[in-house]
């Protein structure tokens, strides 16, 4: 049975498809939505409706794009000597967030997964090995997530990028910011001791 | 300067207007949009966008509508006799998902505020009187929120109330359900004593 206004019973029950809302952030997005100015709310829906469309791989990354390239492929001031390996665009976007790497990316599309079925030519492995040719970068870092698939992954990719000159790095692993010690799990823990670096004076 | 495919960051930007959603909040969602059935993203942008143009106020009691009567006043089985006043439609769900009220609602649309220039015909307290007027309701439910404005409103509701033989009721403030006698304020605590009820056998 239908307890509220039509078009509003169908929003909530969209937004609770999505993930992290729940029935109630769902309501209260929904009614949010109904004090918003109508025009807000349009720019919105039609964000959400041109999203889908516009939007294909980048031709050298693998990340999102509108053109073949994407705004960082085609930022002539990124540089390129340094290729951060991810994978997948969320991945992209939370070292972007850190601010910190002003290199180029490449979106694997995943990990390397014997049981899952992916295997090597599911990934975007072959584009990364033309582009480490084309490129010649100085480094390639491996910014696979440390768990057994990514690790191997990233295993596998420095068997098949060694040997032709390039820097094959591994992100840190190690205690959180701000984390305490006597929290974390012992393998991150040992992780931080095999990991740890002297101090600079 | 754009970091991802413009309709992406166009996505994300108008995620983080909603309440509740930060910006790495508003990054997941976007790219859970860009990895479910493009057909549900259309689903949920053409439903933000019929929102607003379909939905106007209940012409009894003030809840959102696509009709002249929202589904609670054109539902035959609802009890008429008792009235239960709301300042906002988000109360009035959150009465209706704790499923006990089957009576019809009233929504005032806000409280008296006299700081915030918010007067007797700035709310819907004259279709109040008109409505119950009309109907004859035994009881009304004051249901205002438990604040120093919500109390006034519902202290004026009742004095404009009284006398036409109905019954005028305040909902029940004490300790939330699961709540702890330790953690409650001392406000609360001295309410849930005040309206301590005598225990049936």
């Amino acid at each position: 049975m239908l307890r509220y206004a039509a078009p509003l019973e169908r929003v909530i029950r969209e937004f609770e498809c999505l993930p992290g809302v729940g029935p109630k952030s769902a309501q209260r997005l929904a009614l949010h939505l109904m004090r918003m100015d109508p025009a807000d709310v349009q720019a919105l829906g039609e964000a959400v409706l041109e999203l889908r469309g516009a939007i294909r791989e980048c031709r050298d990354c693998g990340n999102y794009s509108v053109g073949e390239l994407c705004p960082i492929c085609d930022d002539a001031v990124r540089d390129k000597s340094v290729l951060c390996v991810v994978e997948q665009p969320s991945d992209l976007m939370a070292l972007e967030r850190a601010g910190e790497f002003r290199g180029l990316y490449h979106v694997l599309g995943g990990v390397l997964s014997p049981l899952g079925g992916v295997g090597h030519e599911d990934l975007r492995i072959d584009e990364l090995l033309e582009r480490v040719e084309r490129l010649q970068p100085r480094e390639v870092i491996l910014a696979t997530s440390p768990t057994v698939e990514g690790d191997a992954t990233a295993e596998y990719l420095r068997t098949l990028l060694s040997g032709g000159g390039v820097v094959v790095s591994r992100i840190a692993l190690g205690l959180p910011v701000g984390g305490d010690l006597d929290y974390a799990d012992q393998v991150t823990v040992a992780r931080a001791l095999r990991g740890r670096r002297p101090m600079e004076e």
